[in-house]
């Protein structure tokens, strides 16, 4: 089999891929505890959260079945969905938004995967990369791009804070020195640190977008308006050059696969067209509960009430507990930001591996995910080389049990590991 | 705004997608019955087949949400749906599969979308083509490549049959004469035409496809095991080089994007890897929907009580209305093969072209699809240019009164484009 040079480089599985394929693998069929999982993506499964999606998936069978199942729809999005998200995003925002601003997709790594196949890659006028503005970031992004080498992403300047704190500042200066930008990439809050863009960073980012005349997208998939997994600094900004990426997986829908961009009609037209020529467009029942959740305020009012403060009880259930039981005489840190789906550590000692932790943890039955894979290539990335494999990242999805024993025994192994050093 | 070169191909919209806007613009708020819309590609409403496809989801959101729509699945398609479909094909035609066989997507437009970028576009020896064995067929296809030039379709042999029938076949010597070959990709039974590959076509083809060690891709979207929308010559087979897409979408569920692929793992790994990077899986209450009625016969049952008696009435209801309403001093004939959701017809007249057709037509609003588009760029096709512009489509998912009155509209416009003449 002869595969084309798109296809060598989609063919593969990023690093983290094979991980989560190890994760399977491992627990496929064991029975429950017997393995303490904090390696997973998954948002929680929320009680209301639940209820509430599946409320409204059923109104959306009863009602709206013969005009969304049964037949193909638009391939920008469900008249229904989309004239739901210009209301929304009115009522939120102040936004006016009409059709031409908005494009559906079948989850927002399908939109990001048309924007890089769109504003990425060979042109016209030579190679052009997504950039990542700061790393680390989700790690789908590197397998968006259909080229290899076509994703690059910036260190971050590394800020020491009291306690066991720290925190990534963008280093904008060195955004700037690049003059391969084809669109800029940017999860906020993030993944996996929970870190938010201030007013600042967000105008310097937008103000080079501009200046280069490249998109810039910002995914709000744990950020505002919903469903606030971590704290937001700055809510979504409509200009010009910034596209506004949303989705319904981390406010409890993961597996339906609904999202959204919100950007001027000149980056829109080309995401719908690229929709309308790949996937047709996303699943319509699950577009039309999602119009329903937007409109009637029941998203809203589920953020609010249940979903923002779960997460937050979680961080601070794991932060209290990372204090209490972490060896007191090693140097780990976690990134700052109250709320987000996982707790970003960085243990600065020599003797420190991330794959070695996950290596140790698994034979422990413990999940967690090594740092390395959320930078993209650290060893070519200045500075990040021996950073980046002194991080992990543990997910505060699981119960409060399963976290607990799972802290305990890193905990242990983080003694074992500086003992044999 | 600077797009990528795959950019500029992809944020462009094929000539039959202008004109499925021209008509959603066109009817769009119009009265029931203002238009007569002979141009759809959704499946007919059929009641029992909502009903079961209603009742389906339904099931599913009862039994499988948690599992479902609250978790991310597998890139692969989730587990009881690839299970459900390495059963249904061991008892349908007693294949052997594994899930290493078995690749799930969003729709199997997206399924073939992967597939063009993983086995077409520049490699390592230069640029490979999606090539389609046999013009016409679905126009979708010519959206699949990030490429400029990257499809090639290979013109039919023509042959007069008696009456008003003619049929195309296949030109396996001047498809053999293409060297640039990185996949075939046909549709059978076939949109348009409804012609569907013969045992010694099929061999033919996946003979050439062993030889240059390139998939064959068999879209089986309109025929077996299901929905059997048309006739079927040749049910699907397993072979190293074949690989068979399956779809529910003219089975009755379009809306919610759900196709398979069934193949060697050799294919299969590689285009899994393609929906883990791009659009991570397919959405899952619809999967577990799929595998509920190819478990328990229900799918088996309405395609051979409802789906495959609906069309085949419906293509002779039509039929005979041509026969009764045409003039008869013009030479039209419709393509061979009972079933089919369209019928297939070519006006063989120097006074006759497809999209002058469609314009007098919307002057009487009626739509029907100009023929040139199920090629892929006729001028260039040697034989096709004057055969390409003079055929067109007609649905036959409109109801029987729209058909009739439309087919007398069409009468009417060919006797005006005659006396034109």
């Amino acid at each position: 089999m002869r595969l084309s040079l798109s296809g060598t480089k989609m063919a593969g599985l990023s690093g983290l891929r094979s991980i989560m394929e190890d994760v399977a693998a491992s627990t496929a069929g064991a029975s429950a505890g017997a393995w303490l999982n904090l390696s997973v993506g998954n948002p929680a499964p929320i009680p209301e959260v639940r209820d509430m999606w599946r409320a409204a998936l059923t109104e959306s069978m009863a009602e709206d079945f013969d005009e969304a199942g049964c037949r193909y729809g638009p391939s920008r999005g469900s008249h229904a969905l989309v004239e739901a998200i210009a209301d929304y995003f009115h009522r939120t925002y102040g936004w006016q938004l009409g059709p031409e601003n908005i494009a559906v997709g079948p989850g927002s790594q399908m939109v990001c995967f048309a924007a890089a196949a769109l504003f990425a890659g060979p042109g016209a006028h030579g190679e052009r990369r997504i950039v990542l503005p700061m790393a680390p970031d989700y790690t789908g992004y590197q397998g968006l791009c259909l080229h290899d080498d076509g994703i690059a992403a910036i260190a971050p300047l590394i800020h020491r804070e009291e306690g066991h704190r720290f925190r990534y500042a963008l280093d904008i200066e060195a955004l700037r020195r690049r003059a391969d930008i084809g669109m800029m990439l940017i999860s906020s809050p993030g993944n996996p640190t929970g870190r938010a863009l201030g007013r600042a960073d967000l105008d310097a980012l937008t103000a080079l977008a501009t200046e280069r005349e490249v998109p810039l997208f910002v995914d709000h998939a744990y950020g505002a308006p919903f469903p606030r997994i971590a704290q937001v600094h700055t809510e979504p900004v409509l200009h010009d050059s910034v596209v506004n990426c949303f989705s319904a997986s981390k406010a409890g829908l993961p597996g339906e696969r609904i999202g959204f961009a919100i950007g001027h009609p000149t980056y829109m037209a080309p995401l719908a067209a690229f929709m309308s020529n790949s996937v047709l467009h996303a699943p319509q029942l699950a577009q039309y509960a999602l119009a329903r959740v937007l409109t009637d305020g029941r998203l809203d009012a589920t953020t609010r009430d249940v979903i923002t403060p779960y997460y937050r009880a979680k961080k601070r259930y794991v932060d209290h507990l990372l204090h209490e039981l972490m060896p007191a005489d090693v140097d780990w840190r976690m990134h700052s930001g109250e709320g987000g789906m996982f707790c970003w550590l960085w243990v600065d000692h020599p003797w420190f591996e991330d794959t070695a932790l996950y290596g140790r943890l698994k034979e422990r039955h413990v999940f967690v995910v090594p740092g390395r894979h959320f930078f993209v290539d650290p060893p070519r990335t200045p500075g990040l080389a021996g950073h980046a494999t002194r991080c992990f990242r543990l997910s505060l999805s699981a119960d409060e049990k399963v976290i607990t024993e799972g802290v305990h025994r890193l905990a242990d192994v983080l003694r074992e590991m500086r003992d044999a050093a």
